[in-house]
């Protein structure tokens, strides 16, 4: 009875068991007013695939987040859509420090593994050099039913709506980014100790650019 | 030969042989500067499924499409990215009027049929009532060799990053807006004349919100 009380806990809370020393972070309230204007942000958008070392200041990461896909209604709607709003996908951090998952409600990060995995997000080099590797996660089970390629379909839709909003704050920011779809999704998933109906969608690449 | 030339025509500029009367439309140039702060644009983004009758101002039209996918690098790049740069994904244009092409490179509309099909755009009673409604249609002839999967994914992430341009062109704008899955796509196609690689992906309706 208690083991199967563990386990249900552990199947809705798999960082639980998985992150070893790395800790949650409460990130700082993200900055909703300011940036550039709209339209000269959409001028500037571009992808860029050289990157300087270098970590993101917390609040940068908290305004990056938020960007993305963070509460912006109080009934908690986020900043981009989702079919049905199904808020199926679910923006995984990579960092030097290790591996997060971006829990957008409580606008914070859960620990789910203590180790550089950014080498191991997207087949091309530079992935590793860049502070922020985003890999999105489509929660299949969070889809009700629709049918298997509708499901690809909506998520990925749901996937480009956060990852374009990212593009837009980097844009805004002086920040590089690039979104991929080159990954080897079935050893990135293994290394995040995915279940079998979350499907890695997309992954982008965040920092600094090179000068 | 002449009518082997004709077909050759034909085919690359469907358009021709559809439009009817409906003529061309060149777009005045989008304003590229001014528009909400990014962060204000982001908290103010949200889905609205009631519109005022009323057409849009041509310069808002023109900014609305160049926010999607216009070009804004002198190589022709685009405010949206596409995987690989295949550039696969057309915006139709459904208005009062008629159904237009949004010609990217030379900023225009191109004719292609002279009839408002606004209401087959979607299944939702709203749809013939927003000023535009947007097609998204993928040429999956301009895919590659990816998968049959991988050309769903990677066209409907390719959809996300121009809607969620829309999305926040409208939230600047305060124009209403939602993007929409639930269209009946096989009787649209064939309204549409597209080709069978031709695959509509989303729609979205953009509009005067209800005071």
């Amino acid at each position: 009875m208690r083991t199967g009380c563990v386990a249900a806990v552990l199947a809705l809370f798999p960082a639980l068991c998985l992150a070893g020393e790395l800790k949650a972070v409460a990130l700082p309230a993200p900055e909703t007013d300011g940036g550039k204007p709209l339209m000269q942000v959409l001028k500037e958008r571009k992808s860029a695939r050289e990157f300087e070392a270098g970590t993101l200041p917390m609040q940068v990461l908290s305004n990056l987040l938020w960007a993305a896909t963070g509460v912006n209604r109080a009934d908690g709607r986020r900043t981009a859509p989702t079919a049905s709003n199904r808020q199926e996908m679910d923006v995984y951090v990579a960092t030097a420090a290790g591996l997060y998952l971006y829990e957008v409600k409580g606008h914070r990060l859960e620990p789910v593994l203590a180790e550089d995995i950014r080498a191991a997000t997207g087949t091309q080099a530079y992935v590793r050099d860049a502070a922020v590797n985003l890999v999105y996660v489509a929660d299949f089970a969070r889809m009700g039913q629709s049918s298997p390629e509708n499901k690809v379909l909506y998520s990925a839709a749901d996937t480009g709506f956060i990852s374009q909003n990212v593009y837009l704050y980097c844009a805004s920011q002086g920040l590089a980014t690039v979104v991929r779809a080159s990954v080897d999704r079935e050893a990135l998933a293994k290394k995040m100790k995915l279940r079998p109906d979350q499907r890695i969608t997309l992954a982008q690449s965040v920092g600094y650019a090179t000068k």
